[in-house]
């Protein structure tokens, strides 16, 4: 079973690295399993459908950042200083991604969200759950620093969705510019969407 | 020739409604030429690829978007209401969308951002452009209402780009829901990110 689940994985992190770079429709299993170096007949033995191998995709990437959100968002620091992190940590990690790879990759979950959201309802459900679970983290964040007086943002829900809008949309950007310095500005952005209190900054501050 | 211009007009318009609907990857040139009723023959008669056919579906579209952005943000109003406007005007097209498709479909150029600007370098440089004239448009409105004194951003160009990246993230959000309510939170939180005065409005601010 060695030999076996080796090819899973390597169909995984072939699909997962394909995936990155071209996105989902444009993937056969064919092509994922020649990347990956494993014979075109295994594919069906270890996933039902390119749309399982999908979400096995999403899932082990989730598994992997919500563990590096957790790290980041529920540490010891002021509730501000954690989500600075999480934006400087997103920064570096697009920045490693592009030089790595050339181009800067983007969020995987934005990119199928885009792609895929309207034509398969599994992928749109997983991705609804995985965006909620990130909603949930900023948020309990937001609320610990309104407790502190630090933020004047009121709704909390609101407030962290913004949050990870604004986080998504310069993603966007920075991959649409294939330009990872796009998101040095992030944090100023949030800073503001929260109505910070000490900081007085806005978008436009030095 | 009114035969074949009218062909190609049933061509840009069968893959306008596709790819707003599946992405652009997915589609083939026969698909296109079937659901627009046309011989499948007479596609290379009028695009030299699907690439170009994506370029002319992309042209015709920011065409008239950009005629709607210039009468809302050029208007005679005060520079925040023309903004507000034009965020009301998006929020009632996704809305227009979602009631005559049965879901959200997102904004087209955001879409094929992240579906394709990792592989397609003449779409990267023209969705680069389109999103360089948004963020034009929005920066002199922004820069109107700074030299009223309105708001305190003070980089007018970072704050432009802030307020289309809100928007393309909550338009992403909207989409991947199936729900264009979630965009009448987009006028709050632009109001943040351009540090308005007047409002002292922050995203939790009902």
């Amino acid at each position: 079973m060695g030999r076996t689940s080796n090819a899973r994985e390597k169909i995984l992190g072939a699909a997962r690295s394909l995936m990155a770079q071209r996105g989902y429709s444009a993937l056969g299993t064919a092509e994922i399993c020649k990347a990956a170096g494993v014979p075109k007949g295994s594919f069906y033995y270890f996933f039902e459908s390119k749309e399982a191998l999908g979400l096995a995709v999403l899932d082990e990437h989730w598994a992997m950042q919500r563990k590096d959100w957790e790290r980041v968002l529920t540490g010891d620091g002021a509730p501000l200083d954690r989500l600075r992190l999480l934006f400087e940590e997103t920064e570096a990690g697009q920045r490693a991604g592009q030089e790595s790879c050339g181009t800067v990759l983007g969020c995987m979950f934005g990119n199928l969200s885009l792609e895929l959201s309207n034509h398969t309802e599994v992928i749109r459900g997983r991705l609804q759950e995985i965006f909620d679970a990130q909603v949930d983290m900023v948020q309990e964040v937001v609320a610990q620093a309104r407790q502190r007086a630090e933020i004047t943002a009121e709704d909390t829900r609101d407030a962290a969705r913004a949050v990870v809008a604004q986080l998504e949309g310069q993603v966007l950007f920075a991959k649409l510019y294939n330009d990872s310095t796009r998101l040095n500005v992030m944090w100023r952005n949030c800073l503001a969407i929260l109505g910070a209190k000490a900081s007085g900054e806005t978008a436009g501050v030095a």
